[in-house]
């Protein structure tokens, strides 16, 4: 089952309007100006069904690097909102689709993630995005704390 | 006046066999398999003369990131051989010639550094190279010393 716009219901989570920020914000030539966020966040919405027929050969689209940006990019908002500190989000992906994904805070890695795959990414539903987000947020916040000097220098 | 390979001399400097180790990582395909460290080394050095006749339009070559990863990345092993911990470079280029590149160990960003004008990248001289790379180096080092809990992490 495909899910389209229109049978899409947006969390009622402070993720979302942070993604569709980010998704506007790395649609450089403003192509999706027209769309609603539910049309824009839709294409992160990947099913186990159609994650299945997404095929892992040739180089993952232009559109698909900026989704996985501007979820990662959103992450970084939202641990920037919350402690106060600025975080940078870095990008580092083959044409592959094999990569890595950091982000910063003063000298603290506080986000360190391998990218396999990345043609497939996408998510169950955008709860499940929310949720996924929550966890990484939530461990980038605690590195914070945890090494509060070196997220400081 | 260009430095060819025939007139280099190699600085007696840790720097430089690691330069040599990492220069010929980076040649994936092995097409300098045949030369010599001077010759490998040669087009690091880069005078002020020949920098002036370099255009910063069009994109940098392949050969010119794979030196700018080298040179990133023999940091990296030295800053390793002298703390005993792990240390991954990690890179982030545009098309343009502009980007980020970082040396983390452990939770610890121990390099940061914005890139700019990757298309002019060399040094005046071998010596220059490696004094350049000692203060990086060291700078990393210190970081390791004063974070030592993030850099375990």
């Amino acid at each position: 089952m495909t899910v389209t716009a229109e049978t899409l219901t947006l969390p009622d989570h402070p993720f979302i309007p942070e993604m569709v920020r980010q998704t506007r914000a790395f649609d450089s030539y403003g192509v999706n100006d027209g769309l609603t966020p539910a049309e824009l966040l839709q294409p992160y919405v990947v099913t186990k069904e159609q994650r299945r027929e997404i095929p892992v050969i040739g180089d993952p689209d232009e559109e698909l690097i900026a989704r996985l940006k501007a979820y990662y990019s959103a992450m970084a908002m939202r641990v920037e909102a919350d402690c106060g500190k600025m975080a940078s989000p870095m990008f580092s992906i083959t044409h592959e689709g094999f990569g890595r994904v950091i982000i910063s805070v003063g000298k603290l890695l506080v986000v360190d993630r391998s990218l396999r795959d990345v043609h497939r990414f996408g998510f169950e539903s955008l709860e499940k995005m929310c949720s996924d987000a929550d966890k990484i947020i939530n461990s980038a916040l605690a590195l914070v704390e945890a090494h509060p000097d070196a997220a400081a220098a």
